[in-house]
C-alpha cells in the first residue's frame, strides 16, 4: 500500500480521486485537504462516501504531505506550483491535475493563465501524463502534468491521423462538448441548474485555455506545427465529453477504423468501435475508457472522428490514477476496472 | 379569420401548430386529425391546452380539409403527398412540414426517403418556405415546403457567407446539435428518457436526410455547387438546435458580424448578436427567433458561425405560421410575438 | 398604460416579471433596478429579451420609483420593507413578491426570517395577494403581499376541503416538490447543475419558511387553527411545483372533484381536472394556471389532492400581475393568456 | 464460480444484473436471453459492456438454463412463472425480479396483475428476498421473490416503527418518487425524454401494483393489518427512488434516529444518517445502499422518514445479487462494494 495525499479535495476532481482511491487495492489516502471545509468529516460534504472513509479534511497549510508517496493536486490553477518544489525535495511524487505543468513554454502559459510561474525549472522536467503517447516516460516521472479533459479526447482522437501524416495539419477542427462538471464545483451563476439545464451553447470560441495544450502535444505527435480550430460547448449533463474531430485527408484510401484499431491495440482504456458506430457519453460514464469511432461521410475527403470520455475519469481523476499505477509499477488498470454505469 | 386544418395532430409539430394557432388572432383551427386518437378530445391528450380548444381529433380519412383555407401537414414523410393534389384542386393552400416537397430532384428524394413520389409535378411547383431567402415567392404559393429544422439553422447561418462568395464552398462543415423533440413523438427505445438523458452523441454521420435539402438550397444561394460535411448530435434537452458552422474564408478582412447584421437587417426573426456573443438555445426557447453570432478564432482563416433556434418553432411550426402569414397577407409576425421562456 | 417599476431585476422572479410586462398591453416597465448589474442593458444579461426592451438596469438607490403607478419588489427578504413607506407616501402601489408583508404576526415573522421588521404598521395593512380567496380586498389594496410559491399551491389545494370542514384540520400533510428555480438565481454550490441534476431529495424538513405563511392562511380559511406537516423536495427541473396533499376526511360521501369544480368555477386560473387525472407540471409551464385533481384511493378516508403550478408564474410573477390587473381595474387575465409551453 | 443465467436481458434490470455479475468474483454469466435481440452480441446493444463480456443473447426457448446454478428472471410479469417448475425440477435456484412470486394470496395477485397464475404451489414456497427482514430464510431458498423497487424503500423505511408498535398502523402514508428507469425499457410514448424531462407528476394514485406487496409485508412486520396511502411520482432522473414516509406516532418520546440506527446496526446496505439529514438519491446512485433519515417536524406527532435507494440496484439487480450471495454462502457484499457514482 502506498500513501496518497490529495490537495483540493472538495472539487469534483478531488472527490472523484478520493472515490477511486478508497476502492484501490494498492493505495491508501492518508490526507485530503480543503481550505473551506477543513476539519469537517469528508462524508459530511460527500455522503456518498459514508462507509468508505473516516477522513476529515485537513488544513492545506498543515496537511502532512511529506510523508506521502504520491500527492495529487486537484486545485485551481496556480496552487500546485507552490507545493511542487517542497514535495520534490522530500522525494514525494506529484501528479498535478491542474494546468500548472502542462505548457512547456512558460511565457505562453502565463499569457493564457494570467499568472507568473513560480517554478519554471520543474515545468521542463514534468512529464505529460497521457499514457497512450507517453507511457515509458511516465513510469519514471517525479512530476506528472495530468492532461486536461478536452485535450485527452482531442489528442487521442487525432493522434493516429497525425502520426501517419494522413491529414492536413493546419486545418484541424475540434468541435467538443462537455458536461457541466467540467466547469468545477465553485459557486457560480453560470453553472446553476437553471442556467444550464434544457439548453446548449458554444462558449469560449475566441480562445479556450486548452487550445495551447492541445496544439503543443499535437505538434509533437505530428512532427510539425498544427493549426486547430477548437470550439467547446456546454451540454446539460453531469459527466462526459464528446469531441467531433474533422480532418482533411491527404489520402482517402486509408481504412480509418483499422488504422485506429491498430494504433490502440493493447491499450486497456481506448476502445475503437466498429465501422459505422456512434459512441455516446453514457457508454463511458463512470469508467476510464475512451471510445472512438471513425467516419468518412459520403466517401469524401473529410475524416470525422468521434471520441467520448468521462471527463472526471479518463479526463481527470482516472487518468491520474492510471499514471500513479505506471509510476509505482502496479498493473495499469488497477482500481480502474469498473464498467460504465448504464443507464 | 381564416380556417386552418392540421393533419397529424399528435406529434410535437402538430400540437405546437395547434398551440400557436389557438392564440393567433387571424386564424382558427377547424379540424385536426389523428388516426391513433380519432374522436378523442384534443385536451385529453394535451392537457396543457385545456381552456384553449374544444376540438376532438378527427379521422384523417373523414376530416373536412376541403373547407379550409390552409392545411398544415405535420405528418410522417409520405403522407402529405397523398393529400396535396386533392387540396390543390379544391383551392386549399398547403403548408407541408414534412419532407415531401422539399427536394426538387424527385429521384434523389426517393433515394433518401425510400418512397416513390406520388405527385412529382407538385414538387416542381412547391415553394421552399424559408422567408429570409424566399419571401416573395412564398406570398403567392399554393404549396409551401416548410424547411427542416436543421436546414433552417444551417442555411440561415451560411447564407451571408455564400451569397458574398467569402468562403470556399466545397469545404463547409456543419456540426449541429438538436434537442430530443426533433426525433418526434413516436414510441421508440432510442428516445426514451433513460436512453438520452445525461448523455450526448453524434448520430447519422454517414448521411442524414437533411443533407440533400441543405445542399440544394445552399447551392442555389451560392450560385455554385457546395460540399458540406454535416454531423448531427443529440442533446439531452427538449427543444432547441445549435449549429456550429465552419467555413474557410477567402478573405479575412471582412467584418463578419457587420455582414450578417446588414444581411438580416429588417428580418423580424433573425437576431445577429454583437461581436463575441455565444447564443444559447434557451434564449430562443418558445420563440420564433434565430440568433446568430459570428467568430473568427485567433484571427485565422476559419469563420465560426453559431446559430440557435427552437426546432419546433422557427424549425417547424412557427416557420409554418410565418409562411401562412405571408401567404394570406397578414403581418408577418402575427401570432409569433412571444418572447422566449427563460429560464 | 400604467407605469411599472421592478426592484431586483436580476433574479428569476424579476426577469419573469419583465418578460410578462413587456408583453402586457396595459403596463409599461419604466425602471428595473439591480445593484449588481446597474447601468448594463437588460438584454446583456438576458438575451432572450433582445427586441423586447431597451432598458438598462438602474441603481436601486437612484431608480425613479416615485413616478411609477406600481412597483414590484422581486428582492431578497428584508429589502421591500425599506422601500414601502416612501412608496406609500408617494401614492405608489406596491406588490411585494418577497416575504416582508406576508406574516401578520411580526414577531413570528422575525423568528422565521431572522430580521427586525422596519414598518410593522404596513404589515397590518397589507393584503395577501391570492385572488381566489381575497379578490375584493386586492382591488383596493395599496400594498399587496404576493404569496410564496409553495403556499399558492398548498392553499389552493386545501381551501375547498377546509372551507367545508371536510377534513381534520390538525392532520394535514403537504408533500411538495419544486423545480430548482425556486431557490433563486444566486451563486450557490447547492443549486449547481451537477448538485441537482439527475437527483431528488427532501429538504428543510425540520421547518421551511413557507410553513407559517401557509398555516396563517389556512387557519383563516378553516376558521380554526390547523396543523400541517410540510415537506418540500427539490426536483431536477427548472420550473414547476407539484404538491401532493393529504387530508383525513370526516365525511367520505363527498364528491371531491365536483366540490373543487364548484369552488373554482369561474376562476380563470384554476383548472379542476376530471376524476382520475394526474396533472404534470409541464402542463402549466409558462402559464398562470393551477391544475388540480382530486383522489380518494381505495375509497378510503384519505383525500389526496394533486396540485401543479409554474412556480415563477402563478407562484410569483404571474400572480403579481394578476394582482396588478385587479388593482388597476384591468381584465384579470390581461397579459396572462399564454398557453403552457409544451413539450 | 457458480454459473448464472439471466432471462430477459435487454431491460434495465437485466443489463444491470449483467453489469454487476461480469464484475462479480464468484459468479459467471453463462447465458442471457432476449427474444427481440437473440443471437446479437450483448455489446452491440450495450456498448458500455464492451470488454466485459463476449456473450450473445440467446433465444429464450433454447437457452441452456438447466445447467445454471442460479437463474435470474428479469422478465415482464407472467414469464418467470412459466419457467419456475422446470428449473426447480432441475435443481436450479431461481431469483425472480418480476412480481410473479411476491404476493402470497394468488387471487389478489391475479386481480392486480390481470393474469392467471400457472404455479400457485411455488408461490407458497417462495421466499420474499429482502435480507434485512428475511435473511435466514433466503439462505436456504430455492425460489426467491425479489422485492419491487418501491416496496424495498417503503418497507425498510417503516419497519422499525411498525416492529416497535410506535405508529398507528392504519394511517400510514408513503409519498414515493421514482426515476424513469423504473418504468422499464419498452418503447412507450409516456417515458420518452420529451414527455418526462423538465416535468414532475404523480401517477397511479387510485392504485399501484406495489401497494398489495407493501401491505402484505408490513402486515407481517407489524403483526396486524396496516392501512397505507401510497402515491408514486415520476421524477426526471434516470435512477433513484426517494420515499417520504409519514406515520402518526403513539409515543413522541422515542429517539427515532437511534431506533433506526439500532435496528439496522450491522446491516451492510442500510445507512441511517445523523439527526437532521436529508439524503439525496445521487448519494446512492450506482450503489446497493439505502440511506435513511428520521425527522419529527415541529416536535409533533408525525414521524417523517426519508429513504433513498438506487431503484435498479438495491431496488432490483443489486438486491438480487445480495440474495444470491446469501443463497450460495458468499460474503453478502460480494460484487456489491462499489461506492455511489457522485456527481
Amino acid at each position: 500500500m502506498i500513501k496518497a495525499g490529495i490537495i483540493g479535495g472538495t472539487g469534483y476532481t478531488g472527490v472523484e480521486l478520493l472515490r477511486l482511491l478508497v476502492q484501490h487495492p494498492r493505495a491508501e489516502v492518508v490526507t485530503i485537504s480543503s481550505r473551506s471545509e477543513k476539519e469537517r468529516p469528508v462524508t459530511d460534504v460527500f455522503p456518498s462516501l459514508r462507509g468508505y472513509t473516516e477522513l476529515c479534511f485537513s488544513d492545506p497549510d498543515e496537511a502532512d504531505l511529506e510523508s506521502c508517496d504520491v500527492v495529487f493536486a486537484a486545485t485551481p490553477n496556480g496552487v500546485a506550483m507552490t507545493h511542487a518544489r517542497a514535495l520534490m525535495e522530500e522525494g514525494v511524487r506529484l501528479i498535478d491535475l491542474s494546468a500548472d505543468f502542462r505548457i512547456v513554454d512558460v511565457s505562453e502559459w502565463s499569457r493564457w493563465y494570467q499568472l507568473e510561474h513560480t517554478c519554471p525549472e520543474l515545468v521542463a522536467e514534468a512529464v505529460y501524463g497521457l499514457p497512450e503517447i507517453n507511457r515509458e516516460r511516465i513510469r519514471d516521472a517525479r512530476l506528472v502534468a495530468n492532461p486536461g479533459c478536452y485535450p485527452t479526447s482531442v489528442i487521442l482522437g487525432l493522434t493516429p491521423l497525425l502520426e501517419e501524416g494522413l491529414v492536413k495539419p493546419k486545418e484541424l477542427i475540434a468541435d467538443a462538448k462537455s458536461g457541466v462538471s467540467g466547469a468545477g464545483r465553485g459557486a457560480s451563476v453560470a453553472t446553476l441548474f437553471c442556467e444550464t439545464s434544457d439548453s446548449f451553447k458554444a462558449y469560449a470560441v475566441p480562445g479556450h485555455r486548452h487550445l495551447p495544450e492541445i496544439c503543443q502535444v499535437l505538434t509533437r505527435v505530428a512532427g510539425e506545427s498544427v493549426g486547430l480550430t477548437f470550439v467547446p460547448h456546454l451540454v446539460p449533463m453531469i459527466r462526459g465529453i464528446e469531441a467531433t474531430l474533422y480532418g482533411q485527408l491527404n489520402d482517402t484510401s486509408v481504412d480509418l477504423t483499422r488504422l485506429y484499431q491498430e494504433r490502440y491495440a493493447g491499450e486497456p482504456f481506448v476502445d475503437v468501435m466498429p465501422e459505422g458506430s456512434h459512441p455516446d457519453t453514457r457508454s463511458v460514464r463512470g469508467s476510464n475508457t475512451v471510445r472512438i469511432a471513425c467516419h468518412r461521410p459520403q466517401n469524401g475527403n473529410t475524416a470525422v472522428i468521434l471520441v467520448v470520455e468521462d471527463n472526471l475519469i479518463k479526463g481527470a481523476a482516472g487518468q491520474a490514477i492510471q499514471n500513479m499505477n505506471l509510476m509505482f509499477g502496479f498493473e495499469e488498470t488497477e482500481g480502474l476496472k469498473a464498467a460504465a454505469l448504464w443507464p
